[in-house]
C-alpha cells in the first residue's frame, strides 16, 4: 500500500493539484497554484490575495520554542507568502487544534503571540476556532491586498536576482538544535533567535512590488537554493549567482565547525527573506523602495536564458541543485 | 496546572477574544467574534465574508464516514457559515495535517471529496498547504460575498423564527453509532447518511439574505436547542417555539426505542441548517425567496421581548436549556 509518506509533501501537493485541475477549479486562477500564494482579482482593480498554512509542533517547532513565538510564527509563515506577492496584510484567521492536556498558560501565551504578531504586520485577527487534536496545530490564514501583484514567473535574461537579507543562520541554528553541535553562548543565542523568532518582511514586499521594478518574487522560507530554483523554473530562466549573502554569526559558526558557510546559506529553510528579479534599469528604484522600507536590496546575480541555477565560484561554475526542506519524507 | 480541557471549547475562544480585545484586534469590526464567520466592508459596499474550520478526524468523522464524505463535510462546515450570514461562497483553501502512515488511494478520495464538494457549492479551490501530523486534520477557509449581511443579532419582537429543514436525523445516527443503538437496515442507512452527508445550504442563505425579510440568521451544526439559545441571546430577545420539525426517520428512530423525539430535534448537532428570524410582514417573501433556492422555510415560533427560549407543550411552557456539543470537554 502507498501512503503519503511515499509521496513526500511535494508528491501531495502535485495530486491535489491534478484532482483540482480535472474539475475546472484552475481554470481562471490568477495565480497557478504552484505560487506562494492565490489570489483573486476584484472589482476596483486590486488584488486580493490569500494564503493557508500550517504551523504543527511536531515538525514546524524547533526544540525549545516558546508558545509566543510558535504563535508568532504561525504568523509569519502566512504573511511572508503575501510579502513576496507584493500584497500588504489586512486580515488574519486561525483553527486552532489543541492537545486536551496543553496548558492554560501556554495557549494564553500563543494566541498573544497570534496576537502580537499580526497586529505588528498591520493585520486584524478576524476569526478563530478551536478543535481537539493529538498535536498542537495553528493552521493560519492570511488575507491581503495587492495593487501590483508580483508572480513567481516574470523574469527575464538581463534582468538581476536580489535578496533581502543574509543566510545561513538558521541551518546553523538546526545544527546545533537537531544534531548537537556546540558554539559559544552569545552565538548559539543569536543563531536560535533566527529560528525562534522569523519574521516576515510585508512592508518590504509592498515596497518592492509597488516600485514596479520587480518581475518575480518568491519567499526564501524553502531555502534559498530550493527556492532560486523554483523561481528560475517559473520563469523558465537560468540565474547565474556570483554572491551569497551569508550572515555574520552563520560564517562564525561554519568556521568554528569548519563546515562550508555556503552550503548552511543555501541549503537552510524557515528563512523569510524574499529573493525577487529586478529589471536591470529599475536597481536604483528597487533599492531606494527597499531602504524606504527600512529594509535592504542585495544583488546576488544575474537572469539569463536556460533552466539551471548555477554558483560562479573563482573560475569555476557549478551547478547549485534544488535541495531542500521536505514534509513527510 | 490548568489545562485546556478545563476551559472546553467555549473557554478558550472566550480566552483567544479576551486577548484579542485588548490588542485592538476587534475595533472596527462589522460582525462580532461570536457571530458564525467575520467579514469585511468593501469598496463597492459588498461584504467579503470569511470562515476557517477545522476538521479534525479524531472528533469531526463518525465511525464509518468516508475519506470522500470527509473532505465534502470539512467543506460543508465552512460554506455553512458563510450560508447563515447570506454570503456566496467563491473560493476555498486548505491545510491537511497527514499521518505519515496515510494511504494514497485515501488521500485521492479525501481531495476529491474536498474537489467536489467546492465546486457543487460554486467556490474555486485556489489553495492547499501539506503537512504532517498525527491526526488527519483538513483545515478549511471559505471565503465568499454578501450583498446584504445577516447578523445573528437583529432579530426584533414581533419578527417570526423558522428553519430551514427537519431535525433529529443527526442525533439519531449518533445514537446509533456511539451507543451502539439498533435500528432496521434502510432506516439505518438513511440515519447514517445525515451524518456522513451532510449538506451546507448556501442558495437558501444568500436568497433568504437577499429577499430582505430576513433580519437575523445563524447556521444549527451545534445543535437546534443551542442555536436558539445563542440567537435569542445575540439579539437580547426570547424566542417562543410552538413547533420543533422533526425528520421522518428521527420520529421512527424514537419510536423504536421509546425516546423523546424533540431530544433528538433539540440536542443532536451537526446539522447544516439555517435558523433565521423574518420580519411578520416579510413571511410570504421569505419562503418564495426559499422554495425558488430549491429549499423550504417552516415556521417554529415567534420572537417575544425577553431573555429566554421555551417551548409551548400543550398548556404549558417549558424552557429549552442551552445543551450541545462542546469540543475538549
Amino acid at each position: 500500500m502507498i501512503s503519503v509518506s511515499d509521496l513526500g509533501e511535494r508528491g501531495v501537493i502535485e495530486l491535489i493539484w491534478s484532482i483540482m485541475e480535472k474539475d475546472g477549479h484552475l481554470s481562471g486562477q490568477v495565480l497557478p497554484p504552484s505560487d506562494d500564494a492565490s489570489a483573486i482579482l476584484l472589482n476596483d482593480g486590486s488584488y486580493l490575495v490569500l494564503k493557508a498554512d500550517m504551523f504543527v509542533k511536531m515538525t514546524d517547532a524547533p526544540r525549545g520554542m516558546l508558545p509566543f513565538q510558535m504563535g508568532a510564527k504561525a504568523v509569519a509563515m502566512n504573511v511572508s507568502d503575501l510579502a513576496a506577492k507584493g500584497a500588504r496584510p489586512s486580515a488574519f484567521l486561525f483553527s486552532l487544534g489543541l492537545p486536551r492536556n496543553y496548558p492554560q498558560e501556554d495557549l494564553r501565551d500563543l494566541i498573544s503571540g497570534i496576537s502580537s504578531a499580526a497586529k505588528g504586520y498591520g493585520a486584524q485577527v478576524l476569526g478563530g476556532d478551536v478543535g481537539e487534536a493529538r498535536d498542537l496545530i495553528i493552521s493560519g490564514f492570511a488575507v491581503g491586498s495587492a495593487r501590483n501583484l508580483i508572480k513567481r514567473s516574470g523574469a527575464s535574461p538581463g534582468d538581476l536576482v536580489a535578496v533581502t537579507g543574509h543566510f545561513g543562520s538558521t541551518a546553523a541554528a538546526y545544527k546545533i538544535l537537531l544534531e548537537g553541535l556546540r558554539a559559544p553562548r552569545s552565538l548559539r543565542r543569536a543563531l536560535c533567535r533566527s529560528v525562534y523568532e522569523p519574521r516576515a518582511k510585508p512592508r518590504l514586499g509592498v515596497a518592492l512590488a509597488e516600485s514596479g521594478a520587480i518581475t518575480s518574487s518568491m519567499d526564501s522560507s524553502d531555502g534559498l537554493a530550493f527556492t532560486l530554483n523554483e523561481l528560475s523554473k517559473s520563469s523558465r530562466v537560468s540565474f547565474r549567482i556570483t554572491n551569497i549573502p551569508i550572515s555574520r554569526e552563520a560564517c562564525e559558526f561554519a568556521s568554528i565547525h569548519n563546515i562550508s558557510p555556503e552550503d548552511l546559506a543555501l541549503y537552510g529553510g524557515e528563512e523569510y527573506e524574499l529573493v525577487v528579479t529586478v529589471r536591470r534599469g529599475g536597481w536604483e528604484e528597487a533599492v531606494r523602495a527597499a531602504e524606504g522600507a527600512g529594509g535592504e536590496l542585495i544583488r546576488i546575480g544575474e537572469v539569463l536564458p536556460g533552466s539551471k541555477v548555477f554558483l560562479v565560484r573563482g573560475a569555476e561554475e557549478v551547478e547549485i541543485p534544488p535541495k531542500g526542506w521536505e514534509h513527510l519524507k
